[in-house]
């Protein structure tokens, strides 16, 4: 369920402060939604950054400056926009913003168009090598090391080396044979289908076969008769993917397929390659993801080793997320991530250091067995957000965790080795990210936070210290902007903290009533509120708060970065645990004093379309209006990957699927609830939708419907807008 | 579009007093509508008859009783049912209402139940002879000389012979090739596939290869995993069906197919047996539509007439919709309806009186060439609604007409010969039907009229008089029924008279501004207003007539019994000038003091989707609130036969197609829209609804939806109801 993050990440983390100030414009939707004509006219500054080895650049669309990292200012022009075309001979480069650097020591910049590939000498103004990139190619990996490039054309494998010899590694991809792509439907951290080996030398890549599986019925009106068109959707308990990983060597032309002697539809995620590129780490799960095993694999013949590296088993279920990171001074040992311990933390892997297996009881509930040395680097309750890389020189890994605080995510260092101590790197507020130097000794930081729009800032590793690049101004200083704040909750099982973000009306009057909406997701692997700008905000809340609703904004048991026993309590039965958080939320904000309980709506998208459609069924009394976008209605529609881990296959939960499927809810239904679906949706299928509409008219509700003809499980651009619209019309209709 | 009618004619024609009566009860959803739980319980008393010869019977659920025509009462009681069942041996029959009395002399019933067809002599309480069914008979025709049966298994055709021998006739029918079914998606007059002689010893069948016409992609979301099914469309202007004849012949087992010379994309319609069953005759005409010949063809050689019988041309379109009927007393000699002269007419066709052929003008507009000579029997501006049969004895054709007022239907009959003179049978008021005894000198007569709830009539039809057999009470006597009235205003072109039917709310309060409702219909082949009970109102009328809305129905040009200029009006420009009509019909609303102008809705079921939704748009400051059902979008996604009637195909009327698009007109709405369709609506495929909402997202307008999944072009039961309470709610939140 990847894609429904994107809405939820419309506003990025930014900073501003957003204090009421009187007689201030106001925001159209256009202003506030990334698909906005204007939208883009009201974001903080923003700055694009680059490391050339260990000199730190700034990107911008006519030049590459080196920045200073004692002033933090741009000191000087390493080359401009106008100086690579006149190398190019033609206008190639438009801009500097995506421009890379791959190597340390030379003076050579990688310029990727459409058709091309080229690497510039920007010192001697020269081009030092190009790449016709292949028509029609796509799933594009180029390696700096050998120079090979990587690429799909259709369902085919295909790779262009160096010299600009083409070798097509596989014949028969179609619809059912897919290579080279991604594969279980972008779970289990998977994204791509084609893996260099460090020095370009080897590329794995995955073969699926989804010959058994149905496409989904999905229907393009725009054909002059309408026509379906395939798109296999393998749903929870039925056929899945066939999923196998081959490797081709460039040296020798052959292509190996790795001896899994596992069942094909089991899944093969996280592929890692050993430095040396002779060996393939696979982290292996079955069907049922209750147990995994990590397996290294002989890259020239693929045999595979006859022990796992480690496993870990747990009765709900282990989701490997992140491949190995190997040491930069050690090839015999990576850092993995893991929740055994509850938390997702850091794991320092020793594969020379073998140790006897032994199955043993894990913190986050589970039990693991390791069969080399497994030393758990990180401490306390706190989740590695993001793996930034290593400080070679210090033997440090730096990451992104909510390590001070559950909403915040702040930039550490900790030292590899068995006896590891941490230090925090970044200022102890507001969500970063960063971007390493080579050799991992300098940073540069982004971040945002309720009180910062947004901050750019130069880190030396080492000191921790550095100096300010960027401070973004307020862009909204002309806008009336409203009241955002952030408290915390108990949960329905009285222990557990809840965190809520609260928008008051603009303009608010601490004497009036309003109607208040929750906006609500509520399932794994996302968030609503952090500590960036504006407690993580979407630009709608902005503009319903201008026209006077309170909005209400509750992460609930099961969402992210809490920990695995936290996102677990849904486990096997969807639904129940996050609505009573949700109605812990909606008891807090009955008890605010500006906040008309008779009139609360509800709304939410994808996972928040299941809750919003849940809640409107399940509390008929509580909410008078909801607004479900591409729900989840009963999860036998929704798709195996993700589906099964959380709930198992029907046939196993009959009673979960059964008790979560809001069909049997439809009855329920007497608040005006309106569910808006993307036509074309291969997500949560239309199947859902259209299953509950059918199950209210049996039933004599009526829920009111809209669809988006043509797009899928989320809109975006002009299509956003009108989706917002609506959205905020039906509040108006029947909240107000 | 023959399905459209359905919904216009939920109410049958029953007639009631509808005066207003104060303090009464109130009609639920329920009683008023078909589909409605109590609907049976408030409708008019009905009386089943039937004629066995001469005799005239009434049948009931427990007996069958002989009426004596002079008292109208049941006299003595032929059978029961029970004495059926007890010649039966079990209980097959549970009611006489639907028994059949195929000889005029024989004590002989005909009793037709699932598996069998079986005649008993009632009279010696004995099976006289039973054929059993064979299972998964579709299209079944029994004839009652022969006893022979013909069927369709799947797209098959089986015949069995009256001595139980079956013959499967055809071995590749398929999805493609279909055989024995109806063609031409039941235009033309067409609505079955196979057609016995009146030997019943030939069978002829039609053949329909729809191999070139794409499926429509139709979604089954009952399935476990939602799939498509197979929907043969043929949109204008593309492929089309194939239709070919075939004719049986019992005696010799042979099939000969007919000899046609024409494309197979043109129509063959009105299959129509000569008396001996040497010949059968064939309408046949163009793909254009514009060019009309009927030919007969030899049954036993299949070989073609060289010669017409008679030919029709038209610069607009000509539509054969009826068979010949032959004269019972002259073999070569029959009657056939045409519009040559614009109105429906009676026409004397003598086939052995050839005549030199020559193409004249027609009164239609169009031309016709006689090879035999072809006399009007019926004089003047009326339309034959239905024919009925003959007086065999007074040598007359009887039918009902819209004779003395274009809203009526009366009974009357003509002599049939060169100088034909025509009498009324029935009374002058309403509108009536009637069945007639076997030599067609008796008649029963059922009709209601706006001052008659509903009456059925013993008719000599020498004397045209009779006795009356049923006064039906007024079922809603304690009930409040709103004022039902009608009227005429003149159409747009300032000349022809429009008929509407206006009703008033309950408990009207001349003094206040109600709200109004325009009901519209619009197209071809349907008519909104007649002078049966209630004016033909609708049930949802009457329910918002009693929450207090004016509801106004008009007939505009291009509808239906007023001939054929009048519904020509629209030719290759649908929905322009049928507005025009239905504004004259607001500006005439508008002058009555009791209606609000500020608060007018439209609503509209099929070509009256369409005439709501292009009026919503092309008046937008009109109408505030409107729903739309199971609209035509494009005149481009509705098919060959229909569609290319009225528009010809799109590469010869870009213009008419382009002006009549809505999707060119979704910039334009402004009020409130409602667009329902049935999800999987065979008719108005789903693609017309969904490119107009896509063209509103695009335009940045905002109509709203619903779709009925599992439904087809229309909504029977439960599902009508929970629709009508949709429509409802529409108005009631936006126009109240």
């Amino acid at each position: 369920m990847k894609r429904i993050l994107i809405l939820a990440a419309i506003v990025m983390a930014t900073t501003t402060t957003m204090a009421q100030t009187p007689a201030k414009k106001h925001f159209t939707l256009n202003d506030l939604l990334s698909g906005g004509s204007t939208f883009w006219n009201l974001q903080p500054q923003y700055m694009f950054t680059a490391w050339w080895g260990e000199t730190p650049l700034e990107l911008t669309v006519d030049e590459v400056r080196i920045l200073d990292v004692y002033s933090g200012k741009a000191v000087s022009t390493l080359f401009t926009t106008e100086e690579l075309n006149s190398v190019l001979g033609e206008k190639m480069v438009r801009s500097c913003t995506n421009l890379q650097f791959p190597y340390a020591e030379e003076t050579v910049v990688k310029v990727q168009v459409p058709k091309e590939i080229i690497l510039i000498d920007f010192k001697k103004k020269s081009i030092v090598w190009r790449g016709a990139i292949q028509e029609g190619a796509s799933e594009l990996v180029w390696n700096a090391q050998s120079k090979n490039m990587a690429y799909c054309i259709g369902s085919d494998v295909f790779v262009q080396k160096a010299d600009g010899t083409r070798v097509r590694l596989t014949h028969d991809g179609n619809d059912d044979i897919v290579y080279g792509h991604s594969v279980s439907r972008d779970e289990f951290g998977i994204s791509n289908g084609l893996f260099w080996s460090p020095d370009g030398q080897r590329l794995a890549f995955y073969k699926k076969d989804q010959s058994r599986i149905p496409s989904y019925p999905q229907v393009d009106i725009t054909q002059r008769i309408a026509a379906t068109y395939v798109d296999k959707y393998p749903m929870a308990g039925e056929e899945s993917e066939d999923v196998s990983v081959a490797v081709y060597d460039t040296k020798t032309d052959a292509v190996v397929w790795l001896k899994n002697d596992k069942p094909l539809t089991d899944y093969m995620t996280n592929l890692s390659w050993a430095p040396d590129g002779k060996k393939l780490y696979v982290f292996e799960l079955n069907r049922d993801q209750d147990f995994m095993q990590l397996f290294g694999y002989n890259a020239v013949t693929g045999e595979k080793d006859k022990e796992p590296v480690l496993e870990e088993k747990h009765p709900k279920y282990v989701e490997p997320l992140h491949t190995l990171e190997f040491l930069p001074w050690d090839d015999s040992k990576a850092i993995m991530q893991s929740r055994r311990d509850n938390w997702n933390h850091l794991y320092l892997v020793e594969f020379k250091n073998e140790v006897y297996p032994e199955w043993l009881s894990a913190e986050g509930g589970g039990s693991t067995s390791n069969h080399v040395s497994v030393t758990r680097l990180t401490p306390g309750n706190f989740e590695i957000r993001s793996f930034l890389g290593f400080n070679k020189k210090s033997r440090e890994a730096l990451f992104v965790g909510n390590v001070t605080h559950p909403l915040r995510g702040t930039i550490h260092a900790v030292t590899v080795g068995h006896h590891p101590t941490m230090r925090r790197l970044s200022v102890d507020d507001g969500v970063h990210s960063a971007i390493l130097s080579d050799n991992g000794s300098q940073l540069i930081d982004t971040y945002s936070s309720p009180s910062v729009t947004r901050k750019v800032e130069y880190i030396d590793t080492k000191s921790a210290k550095g100096c300010n690049l960027l401070t973004a101004d307020d862009p909204w200083a002309e806008y009336a902007v409203p009241e955002i704040c952030s408290g915390s909750i108990k949960a329905a099982d009285g222990v557990t903290d809840l965190y809520y973000r609260l928008i008051k009306p603009v303009d608010f009057d601490a004497s009036k009533k309003y109607p208040a909406v929750v906006y609500v997701y509520g399932g794994p692997h996302a968030h609503n509120v952090q500590a960036s700008r504006g407690y993580y905000f979407r630009g709608w809340e902005i503009y319903m708060a201008q026209l006077g609703y309170v909005i209400f904004v509750l992460d609930n048991r099961g969402s992210q970065y809490r920990g695995l026993k936290f996102e677990q309590a849904p486990f096997r039965h969807f639904g129940d645990e996050e609505m009573k958080d949700q109605i812990c939320g909606v008891n807090f904000l009955k008890t605010l004093p500006f906040v008309d309980g008779d009139r609360l709506g509800v709304h939410g998208w994808s996972y928040g379309g299941f809750m919003t459609t849940n809640l409107m069924c399940s509390y008929p009394d509580v909410f008078k209006v909801g607004v479900a976008g591409g729900p989840v209605i009963d999860w036998k529609y929704y798709e195996v990957m993700y589906g099964e881990r959380y709930m198992d296959r029907p046939e196993q939960n009959p009673e979960g699927y059964a008790s979560s499927s809001l069909l049997h809810k439809a009855k329920n239904l007497k608040g005006r609830l309106q569910i808006i679906y993307g036509y074309n949706d291969p997500t949560c299928v239309p199947q859902h939708t259209l299953s509950f509409i059918r199950a209210c008219i049996d039933a004599g509700t009526q829920p009111d419907l809209f669809t988006y003809p043509g797009d899928g499980h989320n809109m975006f651009g002009t299509d956003q807008v009108h989706l917002h619209e609506r959205i905020t019309r039906y509040f108006e209709d029947y909240l107000k």
